[in-house]
């Protein structure tokens, strides 16, 4: 029987997208979200829930593409591109530092503008009905049948029946909880030691207060803050800090002496009156990651976004991922039925076994890129909040740039592969591997050659023989 | 408030053990078990749901003593000794490894008998209830709330009270599910690529088919097979195995060809008809292991055993863990009160801010502890399947038995520590880690020194200077 009704749980970023994706492949899509519908003006305060700022890179933008590059073209005219981190001393200097040597870069977007242009987009689509104020209660993957409850109608129960059950409901996903309960799965979920704070920065002279262009960071070793700019001239700031800091500093602590101290030049544009405030009133969030595997379950569930690989937001790749996972289960489906010899085999329907087969590689490989951007995203922690101001890294980052530019496939750096091409997640990890050893043995190389140079130089120059040397240095470069 | 009342989930052996402690200091205790009672004899076949064979050791033993010293001496009339492992090469040559250079040794002992034999002791303490056939379905921790669903009254539901909620309900615990869903805690369940097959091997003559003082096993690398004496001279045999391997076997292949390649004197003892016919009808199992972090929830629940630490089972550590749980959290109990100045300290009520601290110092301590016993069964796989028949292995065994009994406080073999001392988990790790280099590093000195003072004869009987290699020797020695 061919596959062609599916329920999605979560109709937040990726559980919107997907929902585009599968009516564009003919199937009959039932999306159902716990929220009302914050495209609705008097809900529209709901989006603003969850504010760490999202930065659209290529891998968001490609699935965005696929889709319908009409769609790609709203997007971007939707946000404010950020072209590098701008780097703020404890004496107020700033020091920008490009994303890309060839001007490549990332982009702040709201999430309740990506949402509402999403959810439009989806209702777009014959065969797609979007359901708010359900919540997902229960889901008997076997049998194929999601149960929600109507949250307008006193909870009342709704059962669905669906060929496949798409679990988009975020890094706290219910729809994994059954998943988790039902078969073999491999799960952590893991909190980190750092918690944060978020506050507003304030347009100055009706203009941003910062240059809107940058990434801002204030990074201070064990903890920093960021900046990232909104379309409306504010900024949003992020304090990350360890949590025996936050302790430390008292629940109603004052958080002005502490700004003074390390971040006095965002203190005197954010006014103090307003930090502490916004440090009393705002919640201190937790920061967790998660991996599973697999994502999915036989050929009846599968998860997709922070539902399978919640992350930490320091490499902005939750959504990019996100809308990656869904780009590239299209994508299996429509190779599997390429190979079936479907000539329409964008919009065909899949038997239950080439659902299966289509879930089975999704999940064989995507929950090992999954796992390398989940461990990619936490180092980049590190490196936002220490080694961004360190010799050795810049040294490095500046090396690679120039390789870059001279052998732009041979030579890539991390975060131009990460954020700037659909290179698999894991490949990358692997490619960098590989680019740092080569780095290092050039180094070596170079640093011996140096240094035998110079020996001999000097050794001509003293009339000494050089033969015993050059065989020395022979040596040395062959180990290297 | 001073804390009384106890709900434990679960009436496992630790779920009963931790009734009996409880009731030992005082406090009231509901245990809810799902199951019926297996102690009635219409519901004993129920008992023997679970079959892999427990080996009580010195934790477990421990914990018995501490509750009281005339249980301990009960049950240790219930066992068999295990002195060492007996491998079986594939000739059928057996050859006897001890565990102990003094003779100590775990023991087997039938799940069913203890659970009865616990449970007995529970309901001999007065305020101490069980509910059979009550199922856990929700708890409100802050509230200390629990609500369990009466399997025998058609589910009805049942709300309990307590001033503490201990989960004893296994690896798939539904109270830590209830703790995931509330808190932040660090969790990570993982399913390794091996499963298992249990057959049985009867008596021959009357009498036990193979030596019953010893833990059976045929290493065979990537697999193997092991045999656990039972009171009534049968063995309990299992086959572990890459999932790979089950499945090339095929679901209804012929498991006698295999049995007779790789176990022929197994196959023997067992009957080719007895083995395909219980390879065909016994279940295939999975072998998971549990972390988490913490292991509590403010002073309103605690997770104990497998609930908390479920882990493989080839260290035989599973319930010696659990019941050390149970020991470690009422030591931690009596000692905060004997700080506390109260005479009474094994059975004064904790105020709600003593079971506070008494619960997040468990946690703490305990989390590290189960972590590293995880860790542990599960690197034994590879030493039970594999390196019993390696030489380097069985070379390091022979010196540091030799060398334990010479200085049996310093030098202790890691079997030794987790099987026969109560050293916390964490600091066994530490310190085989310590001996490891310690022997590593003599290994290496004493083999310089053999070789340098060869050297000096042979050059002192052809009557060349000794004094430069004398200086290179001092020299290698300061840095082996």
């Amino acid at each position: 029987m061919p596959e062609r009704r599916v329920v999605i749980v979560g109709g937040g970023l990726v559980g919107s997208l997907a929902a585009c994706y599968f009516a564009k492949r003919g199937w009959a899509v039932d999306l159902f979200e716990k929220r009302p519908d914050i495209r609705r003006p008097e809900h529209s305060s709901l989006a603003e829930h969850r504010s760490i700022n999202l930065a659209i890179s290529e891998r968001g933008l490609s699935a965005l593409r696929r889709l319908d590059p009409a769609l790609e073209a709203r997007v971007k005219e939707l946000v404010i591109p950020m072209h590098g981190r701008m780097i703020h001393a404890l004496n107020g200097q700033q020091s920008s530092q490009r994303y890309d040597v060839f001007g490549k870069h990332i982009n702040s977007v709201g999430r309740a503008t990506l949402i509402r242009l999403l959810l439009d987009e989806a209702a777009g689509y014959p065969g797609v009905t979007l359901h708010f104020c359900h919540e997902f209660l229960h889901a008997d993957f076997d049998a194929g049948q999601a149960v929600f409850g109507d949250l307008a109608r006193a909870g009342e129960r709704v059962a669905v029946d669906a060929d496949l059950i798409v679990g988009a409901d975020g890094a706290f996903s219910r729809v994994r909880q059954r998943m988790l309960s039902k078969g073999t799965m491999n799960y952590s979920q893991t909190y980190i030691e750092h918690g944060y704070c978020e506050f507003s920065m304030a347009p100055r002279h009706g203009d941003f207060a910062l240059d809107p262009n940058h990434l801002h960071i204030w990074p201070r070793g064990t903890f920093m803050l960021i900046a990232l700019p909104n379309p409306d001239r504010t900024f949003t700031c992020t304090l990350f800090m360890p949590w025996t800091q936050f302790h430390a500093l008292g629940a109603d602590g004052d958080i002005v002496p502490f700004f003074r101290a390390h971040f006095p030049d965002a203190l005197r544009l954010m006014g103090e009156d307003k930090v502490r405030a916004e440090y009393a009133a705002h919640p201190k969030g937790s920061l967790m990651y998660v991996k599973c595997s697999p994502h999915t379950y036989t050929n009846r569930a599968v998860l997709l976004g922070d539902a399978a690989h919640a992350m930490v937001p320091f490499y902005g790749q939750g959504m990019n991922c996100g809308f990656e996972d869904v780009e590239s289960l299209d994508r299996i489906m429509t190779r599997i039925l390429r190979e079936a010899g479907k000539a329409d085999n964008r919009t065909a329907a899949l038997t239950g076994e080439q659902l299966r087969r289509a879930l089975d590689e999704y999940s064989a490989t995507r929950s090992v890129d999954t796992s390398a951007i989940v461990d990619l995203a936490l180092e980049n922690y590190v490196e936002m909040r220490a080694k961004v101001v360190d010799y050795a890294y810049l040294a490095r980052k500046h090396l690679e740039g120039l390789l870059h530019r001279l052998f732009p496939r041979q030579v890539i750096p991390l975060y131009t592969m990460v954020s700037f091409t659909s290179i698999p997640y894991a490949q990358v990890i692997r490619k960098w591997n590989r680019q740092t050893l080569w780095l290092h043995r050039s180094i070596k190389t170079t640093a011996i050659a140096a240094a035998v140079g110079g020996a001999m130089l000097l050794m001509r120059l003293l009339g000494w023989p050089v033969q015993p040397l050059r065989s020395l240095a022979r040596m040395a470069a062959g180990q290297a």
